[in-house]
């Protein structure tokens, strides 16, 4: 079956049917573009395949997905190797984040999606560098497979993401609150950086991989994906009080273990909630601004923020 | 004076007066890009520029402007901009990869030109993410500024030049080679992918950073780029030798103290230095091939080979 028709295939089928195409899609594609584990240095591609494959759910590749389709990026082979490209990029800096916020310098967390992490699997030196390569990788994929003429914008807006000013920056200022108490609007601005950056990111490389949106389009996305993005922090930090680390796949309680602010302790656990359902609902609004076929965008958002409650 | 005119007066100059530029000029150019130190996370924010401004030779800069000189970037103020991008990128990779290098868990440095080195004077998951941001900004400057039409090469090239099968992978065989004896075909293999491909990648961005050469030049600028990239690893393992460590700005005999095969220990010193000449010749003949203007990348070729014996 050709790219497009499996998913135009996909396309017709309910939401776990639609997910699950898509987190085939995009191991497919990472298994791909990941050097093979027998080439030099073995250890290192043994440790990158380790730290990418096989686990996650892969959110942010879903995000590309779901918002190339709704700007019909999806119809066309072309265009389906553009979302492939930058559903790789955005797995391969979460991959890599998580491998380096693991570390013993940093998380300090021995556990992640139910296996060792990479520094436990391997070593400390190999798990520094497999983050390091991973992120290079990701802007290798994303440059070579960006639609010609898009690529200035998709590499810029996934470097700034994940740099200084988006979830490089927000991991630095949670590792400097440790121990503090935070002021909501500094949790919230430290998450929007932390995890909202990438996620908006996701969103955006979607959606704009053929072409530029309308500004008002492009605000409707921005509302969706910053609700999106921090309802998913809001609904992790509820699910690690409430949910037990063999549920989980990682340690569970871990942010309050290691004396972090978190929304729960912030805010109280029924606020929490009440956050998310308030977040939920402008996901909503601003889907309904945009307009066009969104419907795996809202399955997305239902997705993230009925998690569990 | 425009910067046209400032490379210009730089190009009637003798080498110390042109490298002396070249070097103000990317240093105001990396000043520019990086975030200011009292922006937040401002910790981050400064530890970047710590580990990026004020030191090193700036010898892939250097490549770059040189690389654009010969192929005529240089004399536009728009060519001049996207040398600047390129000579930030690669110095930022560079920076990067000295900071993720120096700590604990991979060469547990303390000194790095004459200074302490991130971690010491930060810490470990500050050192960390200012490594990680570090890369990020250095796709996005490249991204944001290389010419129209070049942006995917440009940035393709950067990436894999820094990743598993560049830099990074050298960094994980050279990590994986303390206390063994290679053959000195794996030891070449491993500088070539540690130190020559960024090396590499320095010359090419600036011979390309407007159009695409013949393949002709393409192949004496690879050569070139080969020579001297080799040839800069050899030299250094000389000096690490022969000099001590006030001279040298960083801890001397490290990778013999670390029980690291060097050049010297593999090949002897004197078998080291015949071989620098010889790559020396090797680069010569390179730029004769290459025909055109090649004075400046003839002598950085000087600058790095002769550098003390």
């Amino acid at each position: 079956m050709s790219a497009v028709a499996a998913l135009a295939k996909s396309a017709q089928s309910d939401f776990p049917g639609w997910s699950r195409a898509a987190r085939e899609r995009v191991e497919l594609a990472l298994d791909h573009v990941l050097p093979a584990a027998v080439r030099s240095p073995a250890k290192l591609h043994e440790a990158m395949r380790y730290a990418t494959l096989g686990g996650g759910k892969r959110v942010r590749a879903m995000l590309v997905y779901a918002a190339g389709e709704w700007a019909g990026v999806g119809a066309s082979d072309e265009g389906i190797a553009h979302l492939d490209a930058a559903a790789c990029a955005v797995e391969l800096i979460h991959a890599y984040s998580l491998v380096h916020d693991d570390l013993p310098s940093m998380d300090d967390d021995d556990l992640r999606r139910g296996r060792p992490t990479v520094h436990v699997a391997f070593d400390e030196a190999t798990a520094l560098l497999v983050g390091d390569a991973l992120q290079a990788l990701a802007f290798e994929v994303l440059a070579k497979s960006s639609a010609a003429g898009r690529v200035a914008a998709q590499v810029t807006l996934l470097a700034s993401a994940s740099g200084s000013l988006g979830m490089a920056g927000g991991q630095a200022i949670d590792l400097d609150s440790v121990g503090k108490v935070l002021a909501w609007s500094d949790l919230e601005a430290m998450h929007r950086a932390k995890t909202g950056a990438l996620l908006r990111a996701s969103v955006v490389l979607g959606a704009t991989a053929a072409h530029t949106p309308t500004d008002l389009q492009g605000a409707a996305l921005d509302r969706f994906a910053a609700a999106v993005g921090l309802a998913f922090q809001v609904v992790d930090d509820v699910l690690d009080v409430e949910t037990d680390s063999a549920t989980l796949g990682k340690t569970a309680g871990k942010d309050a273990m290691h004396d972090k602010p978190t929304v729960v302790t912030t805010l109280g656990l029924e606020r929490a909630k009440a956050l998310s359902h308030s977040l939920h609902g402008d996901a909503g609004h601003a889907l309904s601004e945009l307009g066009g076929d969104a419907r795996r965008l809202r399955d997305i958002a239902e997705f993230i923020i009925g998690r569990s409650f």
